[in-house]
This record gives C-alpha cells, structure tokens and sequence, in this order.
C-alpha cells in the first residue's frame, strides 16, 4: 500500500514519513502528494501571523485545546526561525505544546525556515495537503514574522489571525499598515499589558480607514492572553464566524482557483530549476561554469543564457 | 552610449533609470547588468538587519552621515514592506533621509519587497551592483525584519550589523540564536531604554556561547542612540575594522566565489521559470492548463510534470 493510501486511511506515521521525504526533497513525494491531491480540500486552515514576541506560539497551542474541545481534529504546521549555522529549527516540535503530545487528534510539525523541496511556502502547503487528507478538521499554520515569506503562508489559510501586542513602538506602523491588508481578524494579545487598550483602539482606527475592500467581511479586534486561556473561546467563534462567511459568500471557490494556479506556478519554478541543475550537474557544465566564474572568466548572466539557449525548447530568439 | 556606460561615468540619473529597469523585469536590464559586471567589487557592502523597531532606518541614516564625513561616497537600499494591497512600497525614498537629498554623494534607493526581476535577495544583489559600477565606497543594505529573506540578503553584505532593542521580549531569544551566526557586529541601539545594559550582556554571553566558528573575529557588543547620535562613531570605526579584517585575512577570495557562484543559481532559476513561463503563455498552453485545474482535471503535480517533460532537453526519464 502506498504511503497515500495509508496517510488517507488515517495513518498518522505514514504522514509522518511522507513530510519527512517531503523535507528531504525526494522525489517520490511528489506522486503521493498527486494521489492525496484529489481527496483534499476538506480541512479549514486557519494562518496565525504576527511579529516576534507577540506570543504566537501559547495562542496556538490555546487554539488547539479550543477547537479540540468542540470535537475537531486539529493540525498545526509552525513555522520555526533556521540557525544559519546547523540549518535546523531552533524551537523544534518536542519543546512545543506537550500537553498534546498524548491526543491521537493533534498533530504538530515544525518546518524549519530553510531546506526542503521548494520554497517555504511551497513545503507549507504540502505539509497541510498532508495532513488535509489525513483528515485534519482544522489545520492552523503559524509564522515566525512579519516579512513577505509570511504574507505568503497566510494566502494558503481560509482565516488569518493578526496578532499583535501593546507597545512594540513606533515603527511598528509601517508593519501594521501591511498586515493590515491580511487580517480577517486581529488580536491585542497579552492584553494584561499597558497599552492594549490603546493598541486594539489604533488597529480599530485604521482599520475603519483602510476602506472598502473586495470582501464584506470587518474584522473585528480581539484582546486575549493566551498564556491564561482569556478570550480564546471568543476568538474561536470568531473564526468560526469568518469559516461560515466564507463558504456562503462563495469566496471559497475564487480563493481554491487562485491557490491552484499558485501552486502550479511554484512548483513549476522548482523544478525547473531542478531538472536543469541536476542534468548541469551530470554533464559536468556546472563545474566547468564555477570555474570560469572564479577566474572571472564570464560573469553571472552570461552563463545563465548560454545553459537556458541549451536547455530550453522553443527558446525565443531574443531574450 | 549604452546606459552601463553612462553608469560607469557616474550618472546618477542613468543608475535611477537601469534601478527602474531592473525593478521593471526589463530584459534590456541583463544586458546592461553584463556590461557592468567586469566593472564591479570595489564598493564595501554593510548589512543592517534586526527586528522591526529596532530603528534600523535611524541608524542607516546616522552612518551615513557619518561615511560622507570621511568623505566616502554612499549607496543604501533600503527594503521597505510592500503593502500587499498596492503593491508599493510603504516607506518609500521620498520620506527617508531627506537630510541627505542635496548630497550628490549619497544614493538612497527602496527595494519593495515583492515585485522586481526575481526574488527580493536577486533584486538587492542588482542594484547594488549599479551602486557599485556607480563608483559608491560604500554600500548599506537594511532589511525590514529577520526572517530567511533578510538572512539570504545580508550574505551580500561584507560585513552584517545586527541591531536589536531592549525588551522586545522573551520570544525573540529565538531569533537571537538565528541571528548570532550573520553578525559580525552587535548594535543594541535605544540604548537609553531600560534594560538595554541586561540585552547588551545576554548578547555577549550568547556570543561567548557560540564557540569556535570559521573566522577568527570576534563580534562585538555596542550601544548607539541613532535618533541623538550617540555611539556612531564607535559603531563606523567597529565596521572599518572589520573591513579591515575582511581584506587581509583572504576573506574576501572566498566571499566573492561563493557570491557569484549564487547570483549564478539565483538568475538561472528566474530566468528559466520565466522563460518557460512565457513560452507556455505565448502557445495557449498555460490557458489549457488553469482551465483543467479549476475543472479539477487534473492536479498541479502533474501538469508541471507535462510542461518539464515537453520544454527540457535531455530531461531524466526518471523524475
């Protein structure tokens, strides 16, 4: 049987090895991601952004413990910061949310920020394509920052929480006019902080401001502390709130085009890239490329159209 | 005469427009990139990355001015979050460091942080390539965050300032870890902020901490309070310093081949993407294509596998 076959007979070791040759960048990850694919869909995904510190990581796991609690399956991909140095995850799923670690329902992966088959929004929608067709009722992706990367990740996620804190400063509002424009509903957590008040007032204000929009969905600002449980069975019925928004107003079907058409894009950019990498590598062009680089014997661009007029059928003639 | 060349004799206005090109995708732009290539690898490159409010673009400008008054000419790039709603950048050149709009000898340019030719480090690696034929002695790239995007721009850089901030929380000892291996100088800038002593002494023992790496520089640890310019002068003479350090210890060799062998795979996969990208545009194939995923005919996975199959010479029969 197919590791497929076992991930959507509800095999969570089989899911696990399938994310792990995902990791790996193994090729025959990529006929049991086309087997899951027609069987997916079904899960609810729930992006969870915010800027560092913001405690993104407690409100998870208090959102696991919430949707659990009504019965749902839940999966969580947390996207963990890379040491340069190791090119591991720094936080890593052992130390995250142990008091789930005995519940058949939950399921935790951490990826790290580098690595894996392609970029890391590519790994993070294959991972929650996993556990989609492992039969994940809700799956939660979380982010490490604030940066385009994230903004990335969240376009995979039906519902996107913004979660902000009181008193990051004053350059925080250049960030917060961005996410802005992600947010389906934000949260001031660590609400027992100076300042939240005047925090969930400020987002409030600019949110009046940003307009009318594509959607007629107002997201409302939530003030939680996720380390004390507070707020978070309302935040869940938030999101719930924006789930049923969402798949009666249609906006469903718009957002599962454009997510097909992204994902064929970004794996097209991968392996592309791999294919022709790896016959370069083959035919010795490359070491003979790396050679001619180092003695400054052609320069970048060059050697990029000399491999793409080779290696491309069809080329146009004039680049 | 070709724009490359007027770059060359230190048009200013020539280097705004190729900057335009390149951000444009204009395939004139690799052209003139070529030219200037040979031409290339005087400028001294410093990164400036770390935590939003950690008031990177305050200290930017500060070593500016403090560059231009040892009479070294200055080229920052700036990477401003883009406003996924508009696309545009949200800081922008306009409101930066207007003090320095009269001086001829600096150039300050803002890299949105989506859009342009390739990816984010791509586009940095090009424009500074123009501030670098443009004659500039110095080059400042600043990041907008800390995440793997600002990690893979910062490896452009000679010598990588990280600036962080007293009491951005506990979280952030994560990032820290991450960050400790990019930086060849530690700034804790707000340095009049509580605290900032506690930062500065975690900073040093985590620095300790890390052990033995392949340099033999050891970074160090200081206080600036950019919005009054204190420290300044410490931190530019700290950078030269290094820079010092970079040029005799046979550094340099290394950084070099390591960076064009990277500008190297980071052209070859735009290029090839957008090169099969139109291509399959021009035939109707990509048409055909969105057409089949959005009546769920088929599956991305497959499709790319087509279209590999179909535009690559001497593809492996095996995938």
């Amino acid at each position: 049987m197919s590791l497929a076959d076992q991930v959507l007979q509800g095999s969570i070791r089989a899911a696990a090895r399938l994310m792990r040759d995902i990791d790996d960048s193994r090729p025959q990850a990529i006929d049991e991601l086309k087997q899951l694919y027609p069987h997916t869909g079904n899960a609810f995904i729930i992006g969870v952004t915010g800027p560092p510190g913001a405690g993104k990581s407690t409100l998870v796991d208090q959102l696991t413990a919430s949707f659990r609690s009504r019965d749902k399956k839940v999966g969580v991909v947390a996207i963990d910061p890379t040491s340069p140095f190791t090119g591991g995850a720094i936080l890593g799923d052992r130390i995250r949310m142990n008091r789930h670690s005995c519940d058949e329902g939950v399921f935790i992966r951490s990826l790290a920020t580098r690595g894996s088959l392609g970029g890391l929004s590519r790994s993070t929608s294959d991972v929650a394509l996993v556990l989609d067709a492992l039969g994940m009722d809700i799956i939660i992706i979380e982010t490490v920052g604030v940066g385009q990367d994230e903004v990335d990740i969240v376009k995979e996620a039906h519902t996107t929480c913004v979660v902000m804190v009181p008193g990051l400063g004053d350059d925080i509002q250049a960030i917060k006019a961005g996410i802005l424009e992600i947010g389906d509903i934000f949260v001031v957590n660590k609400a027992d902080r100076d300042g939240a008040d005047r925090t969930a007032r400020e987002l409030s204000t600019m949110l009046d401001m940003r307009g009318a929009t594509e959607s007629d969905w107002s997201p409302q600002v939530l003030k939680t502390e996720a380390q004390r449980g507070i707020g978070m069975e309302e935040l869940t019925d938030e999101i719930i709130k924006h789930r049923e928004y969402f798949l009666t107003s249609g906006m469903i079907k718009l957002f599962l085009q454009e997510r097909s058409q992204r994902h064929f894009m970004s794996i097209l950019r991968d392996t592309l890239f791999n294919e022709v990498l790896s016959l370069i590598k083959e035919s010795g062009a490359l070491e003979s490329i790396i050679k001619k680089l180092n003695e400054h014997n052609t320069d970048p661009y060059s050697a990029v159209e000399d491999i793409v007029a080779n290696m491309i059928h069809g080329r146009r003639q004039t680049v």
